[in-house]
């Protein structure tokens, strides 16, 4: 059956049988490295903890661009609940299903295939391709591109332009790419009272009372009005938890959790301040620990953007809608350098669920954008 | 060394020494049933489920005069950390150690001794006097005094007077009475909202954001102003629970328990109708059910409260004072049948804590107090 399909369906399979859930990169990263390595692509593993990441680059010259993706992938949940299992890459009515078939190892077959037309058609190019591959995006992602961009930062080696092969698109393939990522800050908030008898009020200070005035004016603050590119910042509480179980007791602290997504018309600094001027003048006392867990960036032009959204016009015949709504990726490490970063890849309906799949031809016009693109800005 | 003891001190001691921790009763009942039938006293043991209740009656006329009390006494934490065994009732520079020395087994004993020489004094005393003993007050509450109480009213044998021993003076014996409890009600609220992944807000409900304001009415609510006898009406939550440990998902319920310690100026039926109008004005999607602890109740005047004013005063030299303050006793399940019921007994600075003690002193003066209310009442 398989003699039929593309070499980017191929490769996509290859991929999905790998049972590479994070960290663990199963050899993912070697059989690309060799493959790239028949194409003309010089392979530099960076290794940090017990994370694979992978560097490969053809070409010395500027301009710079780079494939960027993740090998790893979640795990697959109950394995008897997928129609087929998770690991076989089975193709049924023209959808492709494993694990990590959308996100992202469809991705990265189509953007390798890509490379391989392309370079087949103008081995001379300008510039210079590379793929920035790590296997813990889906982890805590330390060890990973972020490590990676500090080691390429180091030796100056910059990146001007970087398509990362996150799973974007909402209906059709191409019809919607992310030109920017929201910021995440996440907030750990203790409010301190007094513990007591609750038939002593007056003896005791319940911090659940303090807070709630407090909290009702955070989510009614106005963060921002967001921007072109960006919707309003938001504020949500994600966990709060207080008492000791007993009903006759007043507690003595409640512990809040709560979560900053924002625009680039704020900055961390300035949430976090503002936030802590409305528990001062509620009169709280409180601890309260900030975790950035990312900066958000955006790329508002230049000749990436408009490379990416003429290939998708091109290859698709529609206009592609930008977007920098959803979770975090990797963009968040690759953009703070200077790089113009767009993120393009197939439908996100499935990802991390049971049978995540992807449509074999979406990947195929896929790879297509992605040669595009190459087209359009190295040659 | 027990030579020197009071029949009061004597008696405490012997029921401290025997470890009635709730419902287990140890026989502490048994032995006073004795007692007391060899001054004329009537016993009939009330045993409800694993609960042991006695109801002693001296004479059959009215009015009736009932001693309420309960033989059962609270765990005594680690015993290695009291000074001398908490079963041991040791006495050290005038107090008497144990757990229940205070509450209550000292008042029991002083009952029954001012019974005593008040019988010996007046073997024709007009009315009758009863003791209404359980072993569960310190426990769930619901096989005890409630149970002996639904018995009594199911043949109309009404309490007219009733003194109830739980330790309620602060500084000195006598010096404050408890004339009063204030009613319990507790909530228990479930605010359902819409989970969801906390970078799209908008396809989710967080129903912290939507408790909140609600919560912060609930706390700024003026319930009531009290009265002469009572303290305005408190609102206090216990308990607040939401969130699914992870930091990014909005939760889909909060979970809050609350509780009402309120006054005779409203009703628990108002209480939950005002509850329920601010959580419906703020528009909330919410469970809440709701659990009466306990109904207020108050003996603002009458022939009983008169005659513990005056002898603690003719006893003690001084004026005691009245509070409704403090948690709930079993006197809330007696004053609904109309009897006037006031709480006298000895300093509660110690009870429920490691080296529980009462003064030897003190017990004898509450056993003159207790006498001396007899003689007023019923000669
Ligand atoms: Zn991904
Ligand atoms: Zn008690």
């Amino acid at each position: 059956m398989t003699h039929n399909l593309s070499p980017t369906i191929a490769l996509t399979q290859q991929l999905i049988r790998r049972q590479s859930i994070t960290p663990d990169d199963a050899d993912c990263q070697e059989m690309l490295g060799q493959r790239l390595a028949e194409i003309g692509f010089i392979a530099e593993t960076m290794r940090f903890a017990d994370v694979d990441n992978l560097w490969l680059r053809r070409g010395k010259r500027e301009p710079l661009f780079v494939f960027a993706g993740h090998t790893d992938v979640v795990p697959t949940g109950p394995a008897d609940k997928w129609a087929s299992p998770p690991f076989n890459a089975d193709i049924v009515d023209g959808l492709l299903y494993g694990r990590g078939a959308a996100d992202m190892k469809g991705s990265i077959a189509a953007m390798v295939t890509a490379c391989e037309r392309f370079v087949e058609r103008y081995p001379d190019h300008r510039g210079s391709i590379a793929f920035l591959l790590t296997s813990d995006e889906e982890g805590p992602a330390t060890d990973g591109t972020v490590k990676v961009i500090e080691t390429l930062q180091t030796r100056q080696e910059n990146i001007d332009w970087c398509v990362v092969g996150e799973p974007t698109s909402s209906q059709r393939v191409g019809d919607v790419v992310k030109n920017g990522r929201r910021g995440s800050l996440n907030g750990y908030l203790t409010v301190k009272g007094k513990q007591g008898h609750i038939a002593y009020p007056h003896l005791a200070e319940n911090p659940i009372h303090r807070l709630a005035p407090a909290l009702t004016a955070l989510c009614a603050e106005i963060w921002d009005q967001g921007n072109d590119d960006f919707p309003p910042t938001s504020f949500q509480v994600s966990n709060l938890n207080s008492g000791t179980g007993a009903t006759n007791v007043i507690p003595g602290t409640v512990e809040m959790v709560f979560n900053f997504r924002y625009s680039t018309e704020v900055t961390h600094e300035q949430l976090a301040q503002r936030t802590e001027m409305i528990l001062q003048q509620h009169g709280l006392h409180y601890d309260l620990k900030w975790v950035l867990s990312g900066k958000p960036f955006r790329t508002a032009g230049g000749a990436l953007l408009t490379a990416v959204q003429q290939a998708i016009s091109d290859i698709t015949g529609y206009k592609t809608e930008l977007s920098t709504s959803g979770g975090t990726s990797d963009g968040r490490f690759i953009a703070p350098t200077g790089a113009q970063v767009i993120e393009l890849g197939p439908l996100n309906a499935t990802i991390h669920q049971i049978d995540e799949c992807v449509s074999i031809a979406d990947l195929d016009t896929l790879s297509s954008i992605y040669e595009a693109l190459l087209v359009k800005l190295l040659t």
